[in-house]
């Protein structure tokens, strides 16, 4: 590969939506009618090799984060992949802290999406080019590669780089060892899908049970809109699967602090796990605050789907104000951030579970928490990745969890290319199935609105 | 005025640039060539009244914040003014939670800079409604309309609507007299125009005299790239300016915690009111060390410019990780999530110290710190409001600044309007000064850079 064929000559983007508030798919307390999207990502090096990115969004804004990717592409076009992956992390970098564009952040909300997206995009290109799965490109790094991906600024101050070296060392032992364990076992998995805000009873015993059917050991139920409804959703849940699976739920960031705590406290009954996102994604004192109440009633909190990046992480985790740090593969900006937060968890000693669901966020979590297991923590124990079956059919190398097991990927890159058909069908708001939705008047269509 | 008057029939916006970047105005450590500039909002009523409202950007992604503000102008166009100023705490959060949009922050980053933009043009039509200054609408609201038009999710635990009415209610008393204190002094600012990183020793020692010749007790000095000459231009301003007057400065994010301690320490004998940003505007937890170490030194830490919203600064306050509360007109959500922040600021204790200096922040700051004084903490002590004497000449009506004071604004509004002569001149790009810099070769014609 000479360095003038892996120029990067195009970035291309796409605002990608499918229609799953129709179905109410995905409802939570805060997210009432989401339609699953994506900003997804192309780039293309000059021997014709794509890297495929994406950021999960839920419709409306898509068009911002698009925008955001066009502004920040500059940086990108032109450059070389091979240098670009030789010192990763300065490249990072210069797309979060470039001098004019750093003021709408910086690393946070739609430039830090846009970012992830294409930096995304580019951990995809670097499988594809050395044809490895991400989970193992990561696992064959040597720590020093590993570590100049990471931009250590502003959290020197809980690990350094040469802390970060000696970890990933000890994570070499019995590496091996590991991967064929987990070739042959594949990566636990929990279900999102028995207990959207949306189901009815009668859907949700049915969901129980056909996940119990496939294995599943641990389920998650959205909470927070009704304390009843919250009770009657758990005693069902439980009278289902039992007691000895686990149970956890999930406010998505409806309480204050106090009511948080309250609330939570008429659900202890129910032997819960974790209680996910219980307020503010940027109240780390007050996740503190729920987590030293709720810790005598055996409820660990969790959370960070929704935080914004490694500086927030790193309070989350000195604060004791997260057990479960739940890693968005889509929300910070790519890969070489999630490195930092996981090696951050590793020090401090916090349990990795991730966010996933999304638009290809089972995709690339799965990736992500494999090399976890070969090549940091070296453990499954107590950790899950989120499982919700949505949107898989759209990806060329879908996730495959099987006796509630994510079997490990094989194909090259990041698991995030889309079908032939579906940009062409869901591309928003020209794809064909939108078109064919708006002529049947289910969603508005905003050309005609907008006249 | 009928409410059918007061429907808000248009909402457009504008990517208005200044090219500051070519005099290294406003240059800093992180910032290095900022083109001051600003996403523009023109509300307009059926019966003709405008309201003008802006968030202030660095030039490069502007763009982007344009693309928000058309993106939620959807759930302002078709309201009627009267009935979102009854209830616009409730309008406010329809602003920043709604159910799909609320992913891309939520009330952070690219999205709060546009809401920022939207709400500070509703609080200039309702001066120019009511024929009011800003400062003196919020001073004649009773204090159970100012709290109604506040989000207080998330910020219960430190204070609820009840205290922010009693606290209101204490504000009352000696309104008057304070008003009347006001119209005659002013109040009291600071430049920041010594010192900024890209300007030479003559041109610092110039300005300090200058300064000091018009009246100012208070400057602010750019640190952070070089230790030597973070000394020697501490040395040159301390000879100008001499010991009584008050020194601060401002790092603007490079550091990491233990560096900010360390380099700090190095700083001391310049005897500073405060440091600045000394690392991540996210690191609370971060501040707060910061701000024990420093304490005995007498030196405080001050920030807020990019503090993201009123849950981040909750928590700086609980923390004691901010000593000066360096509020931002125009990135938190606009004046309804500013006054949560000055209520709790004054209930812990906390001096408000308004960040100024972008594209018509001295000109909104002004108002709100004005506002504090008459109707909240009826002190001026120890506080003051920063001032940096650039693209006033663009507002119909700059602010006034004689003897180091800023004068009381006296037309209805937020002092946000833009002269006739600006956006035909500064739009980018397509306005007169930009195509004529374009020709010059000063800066790229990004028109031609894309084709």
């Amino acid at each position: 590969m000479t360095s003038e064929n892996l120029k990067i000559i195009s970035l291309d983007v796409k605002d990608v939506r499918f229609p799953t508030s129709l179905g109410a798919h995905g409802s939570d307390a805060m997210h009432k009618d989401p339609d699953y999207s994506c900003a997804y990502v192309v780039l293309k090096t000059a021997k014709g090799t794509e890297g495929h990115g994406l950021t999960f969004t839920c419709g409306r804004g898509t068009e911002i984060v698009v925008a955001a990717i066009k502004s920040l592409s500059e940086l990108v076009v032109g450059q070389t992949a091979i240098d670009i992956f030789k010192d990763f992390g300065v490249f990072w970098r210069s797309l979060t802290s470039e001098t004019q564009l750093r003021w709408l952040g910086p690393e946070k909300g739609v430039m830090h999406l846009a970012t992830a997206a294409i930096i995304n995009a580019l951990w995809d290109l670097w499988g594809k080019l050395l044809n490895k799965p991400l989970w193992r490109l990561l696992a064959d790094l040597d720590p020093e590669h590993i570590v100049s991906c990471i931009d250590f600024r502003y959290i020197s101050d809980v690990i350094t780089k040469e802390e970060a070296i000696e970890i990933l060392k000890q994570g070499q032992k019995g590496k091996e060892e590991r991967i064929e364990k987990l070739m042959k076992e594949g990566y636990p998995a929990y279900t999102t899908q028995v207990g959207w805000m949306g189901y009815s009873q009668e859907v949700i015993i049915e969901l129980c049970q056909k996940y119990l059917d496939m294995g599943f050991t641990a389920f998650k139920v959205k909470v927070g809109q009704n304390l009843k409804d919250d009770i009657k959703r758990l005693k069902t849940v439980r009278n289902v699967i039992g007691w000895d699976n686990k149970l956890m739920v999930d406010a998505n960031q409806v309480w204050d602090v106090k009511q948080a705590i309250e609330w939570m406290k008429q659900l202890a009954e129910f032997k819960l796990l974790w209680i996910e996102e219980p307020t503010s994604p940027d109240d780390i004192l007050g996740h503190a605050k729920i987590a030293k109440e709720l810790k005598p009633l055996g409820i660990g909190v969790a959370t960070g789907e929704m935080c914004c990046n490694r500086v927030m992480f790193k309070q989350f985790l000195q604060a004791d104000a997260m057990q479960y740090c739940q890693i968005d593969s889509a929300r910070i900006g790519g890969v070489n951030e999630i490195l930092s937060v996981y090696l951050m968890a590793h020090k401090l000693g916090v349990k990795v579970c991730p966010h996933a669901g999304g638009v290809g966020l089972c995709e690339m979590v799965q990736h992500l928490q494999m090399w976890d297991y070969v090549a940091l923590s070296g453990t499954m124990e107590d950790r899950v990745i989120e499982y919700v079956d949505q949107q898989h059919e759209h990806f060329v190398n879908p996730v495959v969890v099987e006796n509630a097991c994510y079997k490990v990927p094989k194909r090259a890159g990041y698991s995030t290319t889309f079908t032939p058909e579906t940009i062409p069908k869901y591309e928003y708001p020209n794809g064909t199935e939108w078109q064919l939705m708006f002529s049947q008047g289910l969603f508005p269509d905003p050309c005609k609105h907008q006249s």
